[in-house]
C-alpha cells in the first residue's frame, strides 16, 4: 500500500495497515479541537513570534551573517529548533487556511534563517564560529542534530502543504540533510545525537524528496543508539536510550521526550525498510510503557531531575512531570504504530492525551503554556512571571515562556497539524479514529471519493453522527466500502451503534460497517457520557487508596477554586458510596472535609492518631476538566481524590467521627 | 554559663540551657556505636584516603604548589573540602584513641594542603590561578567559602582535641579565615557562599581563637542570605535559601544539606549574640520540617532533582533522596538546639537519625556508603563499580566512591566526633542523651566531678543501666546533683525507670533523679523494646495504605532476601491483624502475596478490577534493621508496606480472595 506524495499528512509511511489522510482531506468544522486551532492559529502563533524576537533566538541567525554571534548569541544550544518548530507550525497553519498574513511572516523568517547558512549546508547557531565550540564538539548535549531535525520536520510541513513553493526552505533543509549524511554518514564520524528527533525527520524528509540517502541515515542513527557512543553523563547512559540498543529495550526510558522521539523514528525506519523485528521492538516498549509508566491523562515522565520516565508504577502524581513535548511525542509514537498495526489502542491513547496533556498545555487564550502537567498541585506557589521567561517546571500557573521553551512550539504545530490524526483510509475504506465534527473528502487511488460529515459536540455529548455525502453518482456503485468508527476503550459499557435505524450494542474496538453507501445514509455512534471513578492499579504506591473521576475520554480534578472557604483540597476526602453525577453540565461529587491531627511526630504508634476525623459534608461540589484547570486564578488541584475509606480498618470508621 | 575551652567538644557554645560534653569526659566501650566507630577508625579512614589520592583530590594541592593545576587538576569545585572533611575526621579520631599512625598521616595531608596556600591566605584548588577562573568570580556554584568552612571545621576539631600542636592546621585555617574576613567583610564583597556552612565553621573558629571577628563574619554571612544577592538558578534561589532572609523563613527548605548547614550556623550566631528572634527562627522552621518534611527515618530532602526538601507531606519512599549528608546535617542543627533549649525532641529525633540515616550510609566493612537513603528499591538495578566513582544516587548498594563524595567523608567525621553526642552538663547535673555503654567522667567549673557507667545493649535490648562511681571521698558530700535520662518519644507506653529497688512508669522526657549520690548508686531505665507497626500522618500521600515497623529507635525494613520464592518486595502485603514479634532475636511479621490483574491499561471503571487477589500466607517473615538492608546482596527493599486491608471497600474484600 503506497500514498500519495502530495498528501498533505505528518507521517506518509511507504506501507501499512492505514493510510494517514491530510489536511487536505480533512476538515475540522467547529467543537473543541477547532476552538483551539483557531486559538493557536491568531493568538499562539504571534505570541511565539513575539518570544523568539524578544528573546533573540531569530536575531541569532541574524547575528550569524552579520557577526557576533560567539558575543551575543541568547538562548539555550537548542533555541533555533524553537524557530524551526514556529515555521513548522506556520506551515501547517497556512496549509490549514492559507493565511497571507501568515505566509509573509514564514517567508521572513525563512529568510533569514536560509541566510545564516554555511556555504557547505551546516546551519547552526551556537557552534563552529570563531570564538564558538567546534561543530559536532558536544554530541552530548549540543542538540545540533536534533535541530536540524526539526527544520527538516518545518520544510517537509512546507513540502506537504505548498508543494513547489519558492520560499526556499526545502533547499536549506535539503542542504543541512546532506551536511550531516557527509558528515555522519558510514564513512563519517560515528556519532549520534543526545537528543533523539533526526531519525524521523530523516525518513519524512526521504519520503518527501524521494531520497534513501535519507533514510540510510536515519537507519544508521537508529542502529547507533544503544552501544555507549555517547559519553556517560550524571543521569546515566539512559538519559538518552544510549545504554541499551534500541532493538533490545523492552521498554520506553530515560528523558521521556527524547525516548519518544526516538522510538517515533525508529518505527519510521522499521516501516520503510520492512523490519519486522525492529517494529516489534518499538511495539513492545510501548505496550510496557502504557500499561507501567503512563499517567491516567497519557502524561509520561514522572521524575523532576531528568525530564525521565520512572521505573515501572513510579507515578507520583505530586512530582509528575509528564511534559507536553513528551504527550506530544507520545502522540507521535502512538500514530505511527496505529497506521503501521490498526490497533485501536494506539487511537486510545492518541485520544486521551491531545484531551488530557495537549489540551491542558495551552491557557485559554493561547497565550501561556504548561511545559509540565502535574497531577496534584498541594501549594498555591509561585506564580509565573509575565514579563520573563519562567523556569520550566517551577510556576503554578500557566506561563507565557519558559527558559527551555520546547512546549509552546511543539503545541502550536501539533494544534496546527491535528487534522491529520482524525481519519484514515485502507483498501476497504474510511476509518474515523477521533470525532471532531468536519468533513472528510477522500479520492482514492482507484479514483473512488469517499465523502462524509462529522456532527458531534464530542467530548461534552456522546453523539458521533456520520453522514455518507455526495451526489449519487459518485456513490452510486456496486461495490461497498467500509467506514469503521473507533469505540474508545473507556466506553467498556453502553455504547451502542446505530444504521439505518437499528441500534446495537458495540464494544471498545473499530465498529465496521461495510455496504453500499447512498448519500444521506447515516451511522451512529453513541458512547456513554455518566462521569464514572476510576480506580488505580495497585501497584501504583503513589495513589493507593484513591480515586479520579472521568468522563468520557476527559480527566477531571479538584480544584479548590470550585470549594468555597477551602484553602487546599487536600482537607477533602471523596465519598465513593455516591457515584459522581452530571449536574448542570458540570461534573459533580459528594465530598467530606478532614481534619488531620497534628503531632509533633508525624509517624504514630496508635493507629487512630494517623486517622483524621470526618467533618462537614460538601454535596454536589463541581469538578473541572483537567484540561481547564488553572485558568481562574491561583489554586490547588487534585486528579487522584483519597476517598473517605481510605481510614484504614473498618471498626475505627466510626470511632473517629 | 560557659564552657571551658579545652573540651573537645564538636560545639561550644558560648552559653545555653546544656554544656556539651568532649571526648574526654566521654568513653564509649562497647555496642552498636563503638563497633562502627572501630569500623571508622580501622577500614573507613584508609579507604578515603584510598580513593582521595586515586582521584587526585589531594594531588590538587601538591600541583597548586608545583604548576599545572588549571591543566591538571581533577574533581568536582569542592573537592578540596573532601581532604578537609577527611583531616576533621582524623583529628576526631586522633583524639579520641591517639593512633600513631593516623597521626602521621593527618601531618602528612595537612602538609601538602598547607604548601598550597597562597601568601594571602587564599587556599583553594579550583580558582584563581592563571587558566582558571578568577577567586570569589562563582559564588552560586564555586563553593569556595564552603571549603574554607570545611578547612576550619578540621582545625577546630584538631585545636580541641590536640591543643597547641605544631602541625601547623591551626594558622592555615586562622590565615584562611582571616582572608575571608578581609574580603567578605562589611567593606568588602557584599555577597555569600551558594553553599551555607562556613557561617558555623567560623561561629566554631571564634570560639577556638577567642576571635570575635570571625563571629562577625559568620553573623555578616546569616543575614547577608535571603535576599537575591545569589544569581538565579535553574532550581530556583530556594536552592540554597536565598530566596527568604532566614529571619522570616518558617521551614527548612530548598537543598537538604545547604538548608540544615545554614541553620546550624544560625543557631550558632543567635546563641553567641543572643539574638532571641534568629534562634526563635530557626527552632520554628526545625519544628516544621520535622513534623510534616521529615522521613520516618530522620531522613531530609525528597527531591533528587535539587536534592532538596519537597513540600509539606511531600515524602516518597521511593524517590526520597535522604541524602547521608543531610541527615548528619539535621544532627548538626538538633545538637546546637538541644544545648540551647534541652528539649528532648531535638535528642529524639538525633537518635533516629543516627540509627536509621547515619548507620545506614556505610556497609558493615566501612568500605561502601550510600549518598542516598531510598525507603523502597522496586528494582536491583545498577550494581556499584568497585573501580570508579558512582553516580552519586544510581547504585542499587553502597559504593565506594561518588564522582560528588560529601558522604564518606561526612560519615567519617562524624563516626569519630560521636562521643560528643551522648551527654551534657548543666548547673544542676549530668544528662544523658543517647545510650551507648561506656563511662561518662566530667570535672565541673565548681570542681565536682561525676562519675558514671553506662551498661547497655542497646537498641537490641531496652534496659539501660547508669552505676555511679568514684571513691566514697569524691562523692561524698551534702550536696546532691541530678542525673537526668532521656525516655525516647518512641517509648510513650511501658517505660519504667528503678532506683534503690523500686520501679516507676515514665513517659517520654528526660526523667530526672536529683539526690546524693553514692558510689555504687545505680538508676535503670527500661524501655519497651516489643515491636509495633506505626501509622503515618494521613496527609502523607506517598504512603497511604502503607504501616511501617520499628522496634526501639531502629526503623525495620522487608529486604527481598528475607522472603523465599520473592523477586521484589511489592508483590507482598503485611497483615496488620498480627502485630509483629521478636523472634529468635529478629522481628517478624505475617504476609500475603498479591496477585495483580495485568490490564492493558492500567486504570479501571471495575474497582474489582484493581483490587488484587490475595495468594500465599507467608507467616513469621523476617524484616531486616534498616541500616543493615543491602549488606547481603542485591535485593528490593520497602519500609512501608501496604497492607492487606488496603483493598478499597471492605465488601470488596471476600470477593477477591
Amino acid at each position: 500500500m503506497t500514498a500519495t506524495a502530495a498528501t498533505a499528512a505528518t507521517v506518509l509511511p511507504i506501507r501499512g495497515r492505514l493510510r494517514p489522510l491530510g489536511l487536505g482531506d480533512v476538515r475540522i468544522t467547529g467543537g473543541f479541537w477547532a476552538e483551539r486551532q483557531e486559538v493557536n492559529a491568531v493568538a499562539t502563533l504571534a505570541h511565539i513570534e513575539h518570544w523568539l524576537e524578544r528573546e533573540g533566538w531569530i536575531r541569532n541567525f541574524d547575528l550569524a551573517v552579520r557577526g557576533g554571534l560567539a558575543q551575543e548569541r541568547r538562548g539555550r544550544e537548542f533555541s533555533d529548533s524553537e524557530v524551526y518548530k514556529y515555521l513548522e507550525a506556520l506551515a501547517w497553519e497556512i496549509g490549514r487556511n492559507g493565511d497571507a498574513g501568515l505566509e509573509s511572516r514564514f517567508r521572513a523568517v525563512v529568510r533569514r534563517v536560509a541566510a545564516a547558512q554555511e556555504p557547505d549546508g551546516y546551519l547552526n547557531t551556537k557552534f563552529g564560529r570563531s570564538g564558538q565550540a567546534p561543530r559536532w564538539s558536544d554530541l552530548e548535549w549540543g542538540h545540533e542534530l536534533y535541530c536540524v531535525g526539526h527544520l527538516l520536520q518545518a520544510a517537509v510541513a512546507r513540502a506537504r502543504t505548498r508543494p513547489g513553493a519558492d520560499d526556499g526552505l526545502l533547499e536549506v533543509a535539503r542542504r543541512a540533510a546532506d551536511n550531516v549524511c557527509e558528515t555522519f554518514g558510514p564513512d563519517g564520524i560515528d556519532g549520534l545525537c543526545g537528543h533523539a528527533g533526526i531519525e524521523a525527520a530523516l525518513v519524512e524528509f526521504a519520503r518527501t524528496t524521494d531520497d534513501d540517502r535519507y533514510l540510510a541515515q536515519a537507519a544508521l542513527f537508529v542502529d547507533r543508539r544503544g552501544h555507549g557512543r555517547l559519553s556517560d553523563v550524571e543521569f546515566g547512559r539512559e538519559y538518552f536510550q544510549d545504554e541499551q540498543p534500541v532493538r533490545q529495550a523492552t521498554v520506553l526510558r530515560g528523558h521521556a521526550v527524547r525516548a519518544n522521539y526516538l522510538a517515533a523514528g525508529a518505527v519510521d525506519v522499521a516501516v520503510e525498510q520492512k523490519d519486522a523485528g525492529l517494529l516489534d521492538a518499538v511495539r513492545n516498549q510501548w505496550q510496557n510503557a502504557v500499561t507501567r509508566r503512563t499517567y491516567i491523562t497519557g502524561g509520561q515522565g514522572s521524575r523532576h531531575q531528568d525530564e525521565a520516565f520512572g521505573g515501572d508504577w513510579v507515578l507520583p502524581p505530586d512530582r509528575a512531570y509528564s511534559e507536553t513535548c513528551a504527550g506530544i511525542g507520545s502522540v507521535m509514537v502512538a500514530w505511527r504504530l496505529l497506521l503501521a498495526d490498526g490497533d485501536p489502542r494506539y487511537a486510545d491513547l492518541i485520544e486521551r492525551t491531545l484531551f488530557n496533556v495537549v489540551a491542558t498545555s495551552p491557557s485559554a487564550d493561547g497565550r501561556s503554556f504548561f511545559y509540565a502537567n502535574t497531577l496534584h498541585r498541594r501549594e498555591v506557589g509561585t506564580l509565573p512571571d509575565a514579563d520573563r521567561p519562567s523556569l520550566r517546571a517551577a510556576a503554578s500557573l500557566r506561563a507565557p515562556w519558559f527558559e527551555v521553551s520546547c512546549c509552546p512550539t511543539n503545541v502550536a504545530r501539533t494544534l496546527a497539524s491535528l487534522t491529520a490524526y482524525v481519519a484514515t483510509s485502507d483498501d476497504d475504506g474510511l476509518q474515523l479514529h477521533q470525532y471532531m465534527p468536519g468533513t472528510i473528502e477522500h479520492r482514492r487511488a482507484d479514483g473512488r471519493e469517499l465523502r462524509v460529515t462529522v456532527t458531534a459536540d464530542y467530548p461534552h455529548d456522546g453523539e458521533i453522527r456520520v453522514r455518507i455525502e455526495g451526489d449519487e453518482t459518485a456513490c452510486d456503485t456496486d461495490v461497498p466500502w467500509s467506514l469503521s468508527l473507533r469505540v474508545p476503550g473507556w466506553a467498556a459499557q453502553g455504547a451502542t451503534v446505530t444504521v439505518d435505524g437499528h441500534t446495537r450494542p458495540v464494544g471498545p474496538g473499530y465498529v465496521t460497517e461495510q455496504r453500499i453507501w447512498r448519500p444521506g445514509d447515516e451511522v451512529v455512534l453513541s458512547l456513554p457520557m455518566a462521569p464514572r471513578f476510576t480506580y488505580p492499579d495497585p501497584r501504583i504506591d503513589a495513589v493507593r487508596g484513591c480515586v479520579a473521576v472521568e468522563r468520557g475520554p476527559v480527566v477531571l480534578a479538584l480544584e479548590s477554586v470550585d470549594v468555597d472557604g477551602v484553602d487546599s483540597v487536600d482537607e477533602l476526602r471523596v465519598d465513593t458510596g455516591r457515584p459522581p453525577r452530571l449536574s448542570a453540565g458540570r461534573v459533580t461529587v459528594s465530598l467530606r472535609r478532614v481534619h488531620p491531627n497534628d503531632h509533633d511526630w508525624p509517624y504514630r504508634t496508635d493507629e487512630a492518631e494517623s486517622v483524621p476525623a470526618l467533618g462537614e459534608e460538601l454535596d454536589e461540589v463541581a469538578l473541572v476538566a483537567y484540561h481547564a484547570w488553572a485558568n481562574r486564578g491561583p489554586s490547588t488541584m487534585r486528579v487522584w481524590l483519597p476517598t473517605t475509606a481510605d481510614r484504614r480498618t473498618p471498626d475505627l470508621k466510626e470511632e473517629a467521627r
